[in-house]
């Protein structure tokens, strides 16, 4: 794998500092004013107006008439009555995904199973005969019969053509049988994958329902995206973030091939944003971090230090790894998708190779088994400086709330999250359980860092539905009334700071980005409104106005 | 001194729960039902009833038909639509000051000297001839000029009538010719009294104008309040805070002969709500909790175990010490109203007596001074356990933000000084300074309780005024918009909190009250509003329909 550099933390750091620094000297300098800046940080936290010179660096931070006459030949950039914050970043998404969805048909919001066929009709109409009919978004809690739906339901209308259609949180498929069919074993009989289940009839045979590690007996024997098709969806992906505010996304589950496609559009310069890449469970591409030391792209818009790892399932379709059985399901407590054994073995080779370890769990039990292998495998000596993070952290037993912080353990939560599952998250884990999800206000309370973001594709990959779900808790239409658990809120500035400098903290990348700070990268956006100022309920309709990245426009609206 | 328990934190704790638990077994049982109880206890967010006996303890909560059922005899209490929450703590007040305000000339809000004037001549007709004219609440920086008022203001007026105006912060006092008069040691020349200053002219006579501690010169030469007077201060007191929703005050200064009034009125079951002492520095009452042990009072509403010492002065009157001169006033850096070595030996002597210690700080210097002599005192081994606390902790220098959670020091903290200092703070401090300034959320993210409260009177009495400053920092037009400093705004649910569970824990009391739980006290107030439901702005006009101390309504709006 080209552009692998012989390094560890200290030297990537050291060689990033001297790149920064290197343009200051003769270069064009652009003077940035707006109605008011917030930079995020604490020792400044306002200023009307922003230096960076031509190689994005910011330079100074202040009053405008300061800086213009600090810098009297720099070109003007005026926003008016504008606000700029720091670029966000969404700490938790899936760029490709959120490509590949406008690639596949979008289930997203069906009203029931005839809503889901209608749009699947209309979407095979521009495939070609034979190929794989792939589609997205599907939540059987949204239609009247809330139960999971069978390949007969598909069957009628694609008797022919394979149908995969991945449930809203990506942790079930359901198939048609002419999908079912490319798997080579025989489906029928009892039994099961490890960390996976397949839904049976009562003649034992597949119903076409798959869940967690069920899907990858179909997905491994589906015909492989080609090299062409994962850049595109990567741009699609990149595109749709920088329209919508975002400056940095970490890419939560990056193969060695993504990686190298990646690599490919770093090289060419068309990377409109900074992506923390991680690498997708114990494969080839953490292979390639303990061959060849932490990866840095030398244009300062790809990384990869981290890896991603699954110790359960979702909540919407019960694999999430829970203590006790499901409150709407006694027979069921979820799925560890990692036995403990194997979590240890994995986050100790991550930790001896220095990477940095992000684990998907949100069952309370999934999250004790990430607490515990982290405390097994980090020690007791200064644990927070691996900086490791449980992806979701959703639902947490109160024994293991305050367990986070000690270890320096970063809760990578998504807003949205709450807000969409709020309608039967209570449903799932009863009224005692629902007081340690989606406890946000807890975790910071006991000392955790939150890094925000959004988890899209399976969410919008609109930061700004992501500050409104945390501020208020309510849905679109502002219910439940004063917001769902309201002691669990943050304030705007805290999901700011989520989406900005803790979310580039959980990246390794507060020295460079998340706030606005002399020496730190020109990442900005201009923004119509002041998020600090607008009541809550305006945060998701913020008009995003500009995007800048290392001091350029990777967007800009177009009224 | 009557009424001292010989007894120390474990004991007077063991006692109270035995207290607690007696009137259970055969006693009469209330079940209140609402449109949604407020716990305030994590466990059990919310519930829409809650049982109580006629002791006062809290039996159960729950679902209304759960507790009906449990309770079949029960009598019952339906606030209808309204909502309940935990009775509110204001951990930092002035309980015989407030009584006095109602029996001195209020000049709050006077907008010119001819404005105290007018208000003074109305004031004196009700005055036997040559009695002390008092007075307080005066701010010059509400006035055109600006700067500080003289004697000779008042002269013209008031010839023969000592007149005493204390400043709106209680750390200066305008005195006219009169008053002056009573202080035997002549009060002309270049010598100034420890830890305060007598303001004088270019001929060395003084203006009228005395700080902090140069105020005793006339105080103490003063006429002193009988008993009388004081029970009936206290009583106006108590009565003004039951009215706005209090069911405790931290009370910021108690002399002996205060707590001997308290006394009285507590055993005579005249005490509404709970009040928790503080010794009024190095005096008669810490010596008495020294000799005779922490004290609580049998019928659990009043309490001394804490020492009150002052760090410094005030902002306003440029009092408070800093490490550097004031933005606007160069040769001056405050004061510090006691030496560290005093300090030190004050805070040994209180911890060697089990005594909590809670001092005045507002400056950096004045913060600094007082975490170096808590850090000494307290040393490393759980200094925690202590709960000293810090009131006011207004200005943190940077490097001392982060200081006060590893020693366990609680944040006293008043929400309305940083909405009343807001216009003027910054031309104090500076933009610097200003940054660790009213730090609420700085101090939570670094993991410090805050127990918020009023200063009454030197700020309203009114809570509802402090949850709207906390999480809106705004005035009462709300302005700024968006807030001032909106970075440390706080939630809805963290105000609550920090004048609730925050403030008897800051009080040693939240195992009894803070909270509503199965066995603590049945405190609570009725609100129109739900307060985590309607936006911030609406939280200075809740609607306070009743107060509840014990199970019993101290306070009940008329409509």
């Amino acid at each position: 794998m080209h552009g692998f550099r012989h390094s560890r933390l200290g030297q990537v750091i050291a060689l990033s500092i001297v790149a920064a620094s290197m343009p200051v000297q003769a270069a064009k300098v652009t003077v940035l004013t707006a109605s008011r800046i917030h930079t995020m940080d604490t020792a400044r936290p306002r200023a009307q107006a922003m230096a960076f010179d031509d190689g994005g660096a910011i330079l100074a931070l202040g009053e405008t008439a300061a800086l213009l006459k600090q810098y009297p030949k720099a070109t003007r950039i005026d926003v008016g009555n504008a606000t700029v914050a720091p670029g966000l970043i969404d700490a938790h998404g899936h760029v490709a995904g959120l490509g590949l969805a406008r690639l596949r048909a979008d289930l997203v919001d069906t009203r029931s199973k005839a809503d889901v066929l209608q749009r699947l009709r209309d979407f095979a109409r521009d495939l070609p005969p034979g190929a794989w009919l792939l589609g997205r978004g599907w939540d059987q809690n949204d239609w009247p019969e809330k139960h999971f739906p069978t390949a007969a339901d598909l069957d009628a209308a694609f008797p022919d053509r394979p149908v995969w259609l991945s449930r809203v949180d990506g942790h079930a498929a359901w198939g048609n049988t002419a999908a079912m069919r490319i798997v080579k074993r025989d489906l029928r009989g009892d039994w099961q994958p490890d960390g996976g289940q397949i839904l049976r009839d009562a003649q034992g045979a597949p119903t076409g329902l798959f869940i967690d590690a069920a899907m990858d007996l179909v997905e491994s024997a589906m015909p492989a995206m080609d090299a062409t098709t994962t850049e595109r969806a990567l741009v699609l992906g990149m595109q749709s973030a920088v329209e919508h505010g975002l400056t940095g996304v970490h890419d939560a589950g990056v193969s060695l091939t993504q990686l190298q496609a990646y690599q490919r559009l770093a090289d060419r310069k068309a990377m409109p944003l900074r992506v923390y890449a991680m690498a997708d469970g114990d494969g080839a591409a953490l292979d390639a971090l303990c061959r060849n030391g932490l990866y840095r792209h030398a244009g300062g818009r790809l990384e990869m230090r981290a890896l991603k790892l699954f110790a359960d399932g979702a909540l919407g379709s019960r694999g999430a790894a829970m203590l006790e059985p499901y409150s709407d399901d006694h027979a069921n407590s979820g799925l560890l998708l990692m036995k403990p054994e194997e979590l240890d073995r994995v986050t100790t080779k991550a930790r001896d190779c220095g990477v940095q370890v992000a684990t998907h769990a949100i069952g309370d039990r999934g999250n004790r088994e990430v607490l515990d292998a982290y405390a097994k495998a980090l020690g007791s000596t200064q644990p927070a400086e691996y900086r490791w993070r449980i992806e979701h952290a959703q639902i947490l037993s109160p024994t293991d709330l305050p367990r986070l912080a000690p270890l320096g353990v970063i809760a990578s939560m998504q807003p949205t999250h709450a807000t969409s599952d709020m309608p039967w998250a209570e449903d799932r884990v009863g009224p005692a359980r629902i007081v340690g999800a989606y406890a946000w206000r807890q975790l910071r309370d006991s000392g955790t860092r939150l890094a925000l973001g959004s988890d899209f594709p399976v969410e919008s990959v609109d930061p700004r539905l992501g500050l409104y779900a945390a501020t208020t808790r309510a849905d679109g239409d502002g219910l439940p009334v004063g917001g769902w658990h309201p002691e669990d809120k943050l304030t705007a500035f805290e999901a700011l700071r989520g989406f900005t400098l803790d979310a580039a903290y959980a990246g390794f990348a507060e020295a460079r980005v998340g706030s606005l700070v002399p020496g730190k990268r020109a990442d900005f956006i201009v923004l119509k409104q002041d998020p600090l100022a607008i009541p809550p309920a305006g945060l998701r309709t913020l008009d995003v106005q500009a995007t800048y990245v290392d001091g350029r426009p990777v967007y800009q609206a177009t009224r």
